[in-house]
């Protein structure tokens, strides 16, 4: 069964995210800036380079693949949770290359922002907090195991 | 014109899906276990194996495809509402496969999660119920026809 | 540093989209008519066909890409602003194909509705305003700048 954690909307943001910033800092910076415990995140826009991650379901370990060429951002979707008591933001994204080819994974850093979109959401209540999951390897929320 | 209905945010969830679980069911009675009549849902994560509908306009019929293989959930979104007195979870995905491509389509069972975290809100109104469509053949908000 | 403005949530509607309508058109002119002034819009459904922009972000230009198939909508996500004294919908999309495989890029005109699904949100305060933006060439969020 799906465990959850019940919230409360709080304040809603558009944001623009800076040229040549990093997309996955900014996000998250700004997150942390507003003092956003928890959230919902989307984003649109596009990037001049990209890295996402692919997860190794055996090995326990995220593989890079980079991506060294303008792309429209086709989606961001993301949560803001708490991971070694930091503001730790989780995206997955897509993006779409020049012939309209479509990749994707999870977002990861050096991503640089050519231009960004952002909507977020607060969510009101007790932050969920990221811990080491045995069974996939992953930071997952504890409290809902 | 597009035809719509008013709603009011509800309950706010953010939730944890059980790793070898569905997907699809999973989200499903998530949301019939927490009484939402109709609601919006996003999620990420990553998908051991996977199953996508792709309709076939002019026969009117869904072709299965699926993918045998560790995926990440790239991107899930969706809508809940009711069909045959049933809540019913209509989402469309795009998964990541190893070398970072995406592949999607609506989402079916069997989907089995390795992980995933569902941001889900309840909308509060009149549900819209699923009736068969003529021209499409797929089951659509028969309210807003 | 991403520069944001705040929103108070207002309306919220789950939408039909007419068939064979234009999906870019449908939505805007629903946002249009709701008098939406800003807005957060998620959409799930199929097309008979679409075309979709990939930025060249050295020419400062949009090359289009047209696919002439049916496809699944896996992803829209967008948000709504001004630009010139009109609401403005700008939102990315993701495709996918008969063999599952998906492209995308930055929503155009024509791409033909087959069935849509539209979730969206009112954003209540100042709507931002698009201006031409010097660096990128496209027309952003001047007060955000």
């Amino acid at each position: 069964m799906a465990k959850s954690r019940q919230y409360e909307f709080g304040r809603v943001f558009l944001a623009r995210l800076p040229h040549k910033g990093d997309l996955l800092e900014s996000i998250t910076m700004f997150c942390a800036d507003s003092e956003l415990g928890a959230g919902f995140v989307s984003a649109i826009g596009a990037v001049q380079s990209a890295t996402v991650g692919y997860y190794d379901q055996k090995a326990h370990e995220y593989r890079t693949i980079s991506f060294h060429e303008p792309m429209e951002i086709a989606s961001l979707a993301g949560n803001l949770s708490v991971k070694d008591g930091q503001p730790m933001l989780h995206a997955h994204v897509v993006f779409s290359r020049e012939n309209g080819k479509a990749v994707g994974g999870h977002l990861m850093s050096p991503t640089v922002v050519f231009a960004g979109e952002v909507f977020a959401v607060e969510l009101c209540g007790e932050p969920l907090v990221r811990e080491f999951d045995e069974p996939t390897g992953l930071p997952l929320w504890a409290a809902l195991r």
